[in-house]
Order: structure tokens, then C-alpha cells, then sequence
């Protein structure tokens, strides 16, 4: 039996240790062969493959990224795509897939599970915004990061009285905001999920000056304001340069504090600095044990499914579960801590 | 209202996040008054307070140890040893007691309960090794210290083609030797719950060394050699200087690999850096989120209970089920990554 | 005697660790009694002091930022500034000052002690621009900050083939992007001190990819183009929200190559998270003996100067000395390295 | 022209950014060959040799370790030694060689220059004991793991009110207990240079639980106790397996304090930790730029010298100045920090 793995969507990190746990495992139990498809579903349409075999995977379980390399690119976007799928996988040989993606990713793979192709699914994304699954992998390395630039900021808050506004990752998911937040001892937390009011930012920023203490305010990229808060934000404006703006909802925020309030504010954006390098303890073990999980459903022939994370448990749920619908901060969630942010 | 607070055993990253998230809540929502029993049950049995307000707690998320200090005073052990504690904490105005900590901590707090003290439990324990949570808080800090450490050491053992013993916490159950064994890319993992043959640790140590890369092997420090292993442990022997070894497993391991299989090898034994320092991110939320549920516990007046983790959501379960008996790995949860270690 | 600390301008790392230093060698050897301003010049300016012992030295060592806090204000743009200062230290009884700053702080040190205040200098830049002195602390501190953001970025841009330019601290002085850049193993670095052409920068871009590694461009906030290289930069220019942007380089740099070579390209903006937080080692060891040294000074009566490294040594040089012009990179050291960016 | 490069001696973090930067130099600028001589001086004594280009450097500038492997082999040992690396040289025709080692490694290379071999050395060790540079690679990294151990163990000994020993490198200089000690805020540093008295530590550690701080004493592993202190160390000791201690001073200090203060007290050894892994950045920055300038001795003919740090500047010096004598703690730079630990 020969198995194909991809990584699809933005890097990870975790992605090289489901791709170890994969090949390891099928090389010790399972006797598959392992080949790898680059840049995620570019490469079965494309037709380019790399050999992953032990060997390959030496050496790769502390590094980010994937070695497989990655894109963005939708079969069904693409006229034949699944035809040419399917017609590189039968001249590659390849019986079953392991994809590792997030929504989009996943979403191809259930639409080719449907035409038959025999798929076994790893969510990921640093968002954490996948539902089916209480974590993935990727998203304890983002909440670190964010965590540590957040106890650095305060120190540069107090000693010059200002505010700092961190800007995290989290277009529609307040996730990676709301545990950075809560593990920083931020002031505030601004999510997707709930449109902020200015004013009352401001006026807790004020609060928070008057105890002494300068105020962190964490906001995911996607947070937006609530109508008739006094803060519009227009929707795919350029900046001087005539760039469209991805996020910058942080430089605007800091922008708006430092207008109404009188206070000095600086904002950071903390961008793919969340996303690269080293995953942590906690994302090399879940990814891992994605990785070895996967190979035992290919190998147990259960496909259609994608493996995910139930307490300390590894299991598999219909891939469409995980693609369904967004995982997303509920109000309970969200006022769990709203003792230290409101 | 009146709340005390105690943190008992030893220390543990992420026990002042508890405090504070005690004390935050207390204040915020439930308007009760919270004061600290310092050095774990001494402070009750010996009537020693001390203020614990949000003043207090500034400052206390990203640090570890306890501001409350510690001990592993047994009431039990004393005469009259509850009576004390009840006529203390009445002397103080103390209707409920939050008390952190892990078997030893918890169990006095179970009996206390019997006897009609109004306690809430918050479970602690480095090893990870209390029934009735998926994770306790300061688990994850070591093991991503272990990690590291692990990350360092292959280094060494390739440049210089020796074998790397690494002994970490555990003495009862193997939770952070296995995590950081998966998470650092491990070549064998030794765990007190299933003794092993040091004849096979060598064969694999030299099977290790065919294919050119130089094995790190992580053991718990409670791990023993099976009987009949060829292997024997003097439980009690003292060293040179006339103390009892507590632990000596990794040093002596060495000993015994580098004799056998004639390769040069060291032994690092992690120690304390494990518990001291700064939490993970992960350890912060979870133990702010306990603290905060904690405070709700006694609020809602819902006594001999502890917080715990499920999955992603923190829960109440009776007090003696978290103390009850030790949560080791289990031979499937050992078995599923042996494929990197046999 | 009696001597006052003040540090004033941006906050760096180190800076605790100076005060500390201070206040111990003042304590334990000399017999001075020392307090604090507040707030750089403005705490000598307005007479706004605060008790700084042993006392309210404990624990700072590895605390980012300043427990005295810091500003911006400059005496000598306030009418009888300098008399008012002299007043208030008569006022406070301090015989001695010690400032802690960078090119602004040490110039008023500078007029002042030409003024016939008594006053020892301690030579604070994060960019290491500084005069007189081999390194700041702070410098380190930054640069392995920005190398560890460029090792994570490496492999997001390997994985996605995409060009990640990372902008560093030095409006003036290219340090923390030389050092960085060497350290993190950087295709290209660009600083202030040698304008640069956009077209050579996008060559080298192109070549990078031919050769299948995805550069990592890393760039000085005060980095620019050089005249006649098809890419000008408007000074002063303001961004979409109306604020002038400070720096702004890193994006505009990304949205140049991208537009240019056809290669996706992303820009990180380290900005204040390279300034707070803890120092590492190298920068608590230089800060503590600038402090141990400074307090020497002033038990000698060596005022006018500030501390500085020479080798391994603290020496003293004149005031004057450190503050004169900025210390910038030479062609010389930029060219030596020019190997792995050229 | 080829040149040969080998690594000898125990391993240091940065080994790989010399070989690097001497590999881009020579194939950037000279137009050399350049060979690996694998494991020491074993590589050239029996021909073990691998290539050594620009493609086997990738990605291995922040890894520990070498690439090139090590070994402690000395060909003054072995009979004709010289006269087989000679032949071998000759037999690869290899033109020069750049030994990259410590005192054992130069030492040899000293020999072989008297010989007539082409050679140039780069000083490595991490205890930063070589003479004639003011700093050496390998030596920052393990600074800064030991301060962050002693910041994580400050927190255990407060919040248990024990003596915390913690044991690091330096058998001949105590140079990393003195720079971790002052950067981590230790209570006490004990090193090799100054034989210490017992009595006098164990004073100093109850005065310190007296102004309620629990200390934090380090000690290098070669530090002794003086004559009549009270305490006596039997070189050559055995321990309770039958191997000769290396070090053990940790475990015995701890011993001592607690059987004569009465507090509890326990030791941590860093051991090998403090080699392995990824360089700080200084460490990076310095061992590239030794290779740099290795290659450019090389180009220059100019055998028979070490390069070294002076300042910022790197200089080369005759070979037998960095072999000649231990850089050891001079009296007056163990005294400048003493306000802190005595």
C-alpha cells in the first residue's frame, strides 16, 4: 500500500511532526510505503511528488514549517481538478491521502472523499477555529508567543505611562486573543466574536491609569467595532502606500485611544512571527499523535474521517464535522474572565 | 464572606495565577473578603495570615513559586491538629477555605471537609498524576522545560557519538517523561509504571548507534529495572557523602549503559529547574481559569469539591475522587508512540 | 551624602539592574543615602522623588523597563529649567546625580554638569549608537529578540516561497540589523548608514529563489533608498488613519519587492516588543557593573563622565565623549559580512 | 587551494557558524575548496574526511553541536602521529588547515605549526578560559541557561524557604558562575580561583533567611573548599556505583549547608545543558565572524595564529598566546560583584 501526504494552507507549527508520526508509523507497523505531494493540493494536480520516507523525516520534529511545502490552491477552482487528482494519484500509485489542512484544505478533501478518493483528514490551524476538535496543533505555540510579547509590553507600558495595543492573529475566531490575553494579564481582550465599544474601551483605559497602572490591550486581526460605537472601520481601505490593509485593526485601535483619551498609545502587530519556528512541547505532542493516528485509520481502512483531539484522547470524526461550521469564542467563554478586562 | 486561601507541596508553576484569579473574582463579582494561611497547612494550624487582596496579587501571574509559601505540614499528624485549624479559622473569621495542592494537600482537605470544614479544592501537581483532570497546571511548564533540554542534548550526543540519559520528574507515574519524550524526539522513554530491562534499553542503545544518530534517553526518576533484568536498585543506598539518593536513576542508568554497550555516556538530571519559573501559557489559563472557578465554587456554597479540567471546560468533581488513587500512563497510552522508542 | 537616580528617554532593558546596582555598592560601601526621580528630567525638574533602598531594589534584576519610570522632557526647553533643577536637588539635599539615559539624557548630563551639577552618566541605547562605550545594554537584549523572530520566520517563508522582510529597531544606526541579521542567517540586511537600491535588493530576491531557499530580508526602521534607485520615500508622509508614520520601511519595502519581482512578500514590524521584558544575561551583567561603577565615581568625585565597556573593562570617559556624534556602522564592518547577503 | 576544517574538543553552541562562515568566505571570496576532517584530530590522523561546501552548511548555522563531529583524540599520543596527519594532508591535498578548538586542540595545532603545517586556530570553549581573546563562543549561550535556571530556582527557594546550589561549568575558571551569578541575582558564587570557607557560606546563608530571602548560592564545578574551612573533598571519590565523581560539588555543598545551617537545602547541576542546543545570538555573531576572519587569515598566508576578540574588533594572535596560560578570574574581578554575595 502507498500513501500520499500534503500539507495544505498557511504554515504551523506541528506540520513536520504529523508528517513524521505518519511516516514512522507506517514504516514500523503498518509496511506502507510513504510519498509526499508538495504544496499542498498543487501538488496531486500537478503531480508533484518527493520521497518521505524515514530518512527524510530525520531531524524535522522540532523544526516549523513543512517540508512538503505549502499553497492555497482549490482543485475546484481549477477546470478537471478532481479528474486530474485522481488520474495523478493512480499514476503515482497512491491508495489513500493524508491531508493536514484547515477549513479549506479539508473542505477539498471532504468534496474528493465524496467522489471517492480514500482520504483521512488533520485539522489544522493556528486559529484553533476548527470545530470537532478541543485544540490544534499550532495554536499553543501562537498563544506562547503572544504571551511573551504581552509580559514584555507591560514593562514598556508602566515605565512610559502609555497604552499598548498587541494585535494577535484570529480573523473570525477570538481565540489566540482571548488565552494570550488571559495568560498576559491583559486589560482588555477585543475578539471577533463580540463587536467592541469604544468608548468603552477608553473609558476603561482611563480607569486603568487612575489605579496606576498603564493597560495591555490584546485584539484578534478580525475584532471589529460595533455600529454606532463611534468607530467605523471601512472595509478593504488602502494605506499610503495603496496597499489594501490585511487586519491593521491594531494601529487603528492605538490610533483612536491616543485621540480620545489623551494618552500616548503604540500599537504592535504581531503577524507571522506567531505562525513560524519552533512548535512547543504541548503542539509536538498533539501533532504527533495526529500523525500516528492517521496512519492506523488508513490502515484500518477508515476513511472520510479526520483525527481529532477529545480531552487527552485521540479520535476520529466525519471530516465534514470539522468543516461544518467555525469553532468560535461562546459568551460563556468569553465572560469566564471578563473580571480582568472590563 | 470571609475566604482563605492555602497552596501546599510543593511549588509548581502557575500557583500564583490560581491566587490571583481567586482573589480577582472574589473581589470583582462575589464581594468576598479573601486572606492567605501562609506555608500550606501551617498557616491554619498555627493561625499565620496575611493580607490577600487585588493589591497583593499585582504583578504575581507570570511569576512562579507561591506568595503564600509553602510546606508539607500533615495536620493529621499533629495533636488536636484539626481542632486547631477549625478554631483558627473561626478566630480569623474564615467561613471557607480554598486549598491548593495536590495528594498530600487535597487529602487533609478531604478529611477537613468530613469534619465540616467548608473547602474547595484546586488540584497541583507537577507530575501531572491526579485522578479527575485531564491536566493539572505546572505540568506543561516542565515538560516543555524537559523538551528543551532534550532539544539541547541531541546535539551533544551527535557531535560526540555518546548517549544522552535525561532523568526527569515522576516518581509514580511517567506523564512528563513520556510528553517530552514524544515532544523532544526521544530514542527510548522509561516510565515508573512499566520496569524495564536494561539488557533491551542497551540492545536498542547499540541498534541506535548502526544507523549513525545518537540516542537521548528520558527516564522518570521513579522508573525501576524489571526484576531478573540483569539490573538491580538498592531502594534507600546512600552515596559517597552518606545521603540517601532520592532518585539516582539517571546517573546510574548511565553507569550501566556506558559498561554494557561500551559507549560513552552522561546523565543529566533536570531537577528543580522543572517547578521554579514562569508558566507556559497553557499553565497560566489553566490555573487562572481553576482559580476563578474555585471562587465560584464557594459562592454558590458547593463544598468538598475541586475544580478540574475536561477538555476545554473546567468542572466540579467530589474531593477524594481527585485524591482517590494516582492517574498513571496506561499500557495503551505507552504503547501508541513506542514506535519511536522500541 | 545624599545621591538621586533618574533614567530617562525610550526604556530598555537593563535599566532595573543599573538602579540596582547603584543602590547596592551605595549601600554596602559607600554610605550614601539614594533616591529616586521620577520620570527622566521631569522627576528633577518638578521635584517628584521616591525612596529607592535595598528595599525597593529586590527582585528588579530581571524586570524589563524602569521602576522609576521615564520621559522625554527636556529641561532646556523649559524656562529656567536648569535653575529649577538645581533648586530641587538642593531641596532634596542630593549632592550627586546619577542619569541613566541615551544622547538626550546625557546631553542635559552634559549642560549640567557644565552648569556645576554634580553628575555621573550611564550610556542607555537599545540601537547601540552610542559613543565611547563597545556595546549598550539593551543591544542584546534586542538582537536576540529580532534573531529569534528571524529564525522563526525562515521557515514560514521556505514553506509558502514567499519573501518575509522583518523590520528592526535603529532609526539612525544600522546595529540591530547587522547583528540580527548575521545572527539569523538574513539573505539581505539593510540600515541606514547605506541607502539602498531596490533593484539590487530585488536581484538578489530572484537569485535567492533560484537557488530554492526563500529569502528573509531584515531592515533598519531608519533604512533608505538610495537616490535614483526607482524606489522614493516621502518623508513625513501620513498613513490612511492621518498619523505620520514612524518608520513604515518593512511594509512598504514588502509591497516593493512583491510588486517588482511577482513574489509574495510580508513584512513583520518587531517595533516595542524588542525594547521590553526581561534582559538576557549579557545585558543584566553589563547594567548591574555600569551601576556598581557609576556609584563609584560619585564616592570618588569624578563627575562630567559616564561609564562605558571597553573590552571586558568599565572604564570612564568624558560626558562629552559619548554624547558628541553617534556611533554608526563603517563601511568596513558593514562590508565584512557582505558575503551572506550580497 | 583546499583547506580542511576540523572541530575537536568537547562541543559548544556556535561550532556550526564557524564552519559556515569559514565555508561562504573561502567559495564567496578566496575561491577555495574546503573539506570536512571528521571527529577532531582523529579526521586527519587516520583520513576521515567529508565534503564540506556550501550545500552541507545550510540551516546549520543555529544548531548546536557540529556537524563535523569531535573527539578527543591527540595525535602527540598516538605513535607518528604528526607524521600520518602530514601524509594525510598531503594524500587529500589539503593546503591548510582551520582547527577550530580549545586549549588540548590549539595545543596540538601549536605543535603541528612548529612542524611546518599550514594552520590557523579559532578558539572555542565554553568555560571562556583561552587567553588572548576577550570572549569565546559557546560561553554566552551557557550564561544565559544558567541565569534562566537560577531566575526559575529563585521562586522554589522562597516559596519553600530552602538553600538552592546550583553547580556549573567551570572546572578550572569560574567564569560562568560569576557572570550567571551576577545576572541572576545569586546570594553567593563560589569559584575555582578563590577556595572558599565553609563556615563563612553557611554564615552568609542564615544571615540571608534572616532578611527573609531564601538564597541562591552558585558554584563552579571545580571550586574548592580552602584548607581548614572545616570541609575537605577527597579527589578521585568514588560514589555509591563505583565511578569517579566528576564535579559532585553541587550534591556536596548542599549537604554541608543543610547538616550545618539546619535549613533544607538542594542542589541543581546544570551538567550538559549548558552546551547543547541553539547559540544566542552573540554566539552567533561572534563564531561567524571567527570563521570569516579564519578564511581571510587563510587567504593572507598568515599560519601559526588564533583569531581572537579584542572589543569589537577580531584580531589575530600568535597561536601559542591562547594556549599558553588559563584566562582565569583575576581578584579584582571577583571583587567588583562582591557587594552582592558577601
Amino acid at each position: 500500500m502507498r500513501v500520499g501526504v500534503l500539507t495544505g494552507g498557511g504554515d504551523c507549527p506541528g506540520l513536520n511532526a504529523v508528517i513524521r508520526g505518519v511516516v514512522r508509523k507506517s514504516a514500523a507497523q503498518h509496511g506502507f510505503e510513504v510519498i509526499g505531494f508538495r504544496d499542498g493540493w498543487r501538488g496531486p494536480l500537478e503531480g508533484l511528488t518527493m520521497p518521505l520516507g524515514v530518512e527524510q523525516c530525520r531531524g524535522i520534529l522540532p523544526r516549523g514549517g513543512t517540508i512538503l511545502g505549502s499553497s492555497r490552491t482549490n482543485p475546484f477552482a481549477v477546470p478537471d481538478g478532481v479528474e486530474r487528482i485522481v488520474a495523478n494519484l493512480a499514476a503515482a500509485g497512491v491508495d489513500a491521502l493524508v491531508a493536514i489542512g484547515g477549513e479549506d484544505t479539508l473542505g477539498v478533501a471532504t468534496r474528493l472523499a465524496e467522489a471517492g478518493v480514500q482520504v483521512v483528514g488533520v485539522p489544522k490551524t493556528i486559529d484553533n477555529d476548527l470545530s470537532g476538535t478541543d485544540f490544534t496543533f499550532g495554536f499553543d505555540t501562537a498563544v506562547n508567543i503572544a504571551t511573551e510579547a504581552i509580559d514584555r509590553l507591560h514593562t514598556t507600558a508602566e515605565s512610559h505611562h502609555r497604552v499598548l495595543v498587541v494585535e494577535v492573529m484570529g480573523r473570525h475566531a477570538g481565540w489566540i486573543a482571548l488565552h494570550a490575553g488571559i495568560a498576559g494579564g491583559a486589560s482588555e481582550v477585543l475578539i471577533p466574536e463580540v463587536p467592541f465599544d469604544i468608548e468603552a474601551v477608553c473609558a476603561h483605559v482611563e480607569a486603568r491609569f487612575r489605579s496606576e497602572y498603564a493597560p495591555v490591550v490584546v485584539v484578534s486581526e478580525g475584532a471589529v467595532p460595533a455600529d454606532g460605537s463611534g468607530m467605523t472601520l471601512v472595509t478593504g481601505e488602502k494605506d499610503a502606500f495603496g496597499h489594501v490593509r490585511l487586519g491593521g485593526i491594531g494601529d487603528r485601535l492605538a490610533g483612536e485611544i491616543e485621540s480620545r483619551t489623551g494618552k500616548e498609545a503604540r500599537a504592535v502587530v504581531l503577524g507571522h512571527v506567531q505562525r513560524g519556528g519552533t512548535p512547543t512541547a504541548f503542539d509536538r505532542w498533539l501533532a504527533t499523535r495526529f500523525g500516528l493516528h492517521a496512519a492506523d485509520a488508513v490502515a484500518e481502512g477508515d476513511f472520510g474521517v479526520m483525527v481529532a483531539l477529545r480531552g487527552t484522547d485521540i479520535v476520529r470524526v466525519p471530516l465534514a464535522e470539522g468543516t461544518g461550521e467555525l469553532k468560535v469564542v461562546s459568551p460563556r467563554e468569553f465572560a469566564e474572565a471578563q473580571v480582568f478586562f472590563g
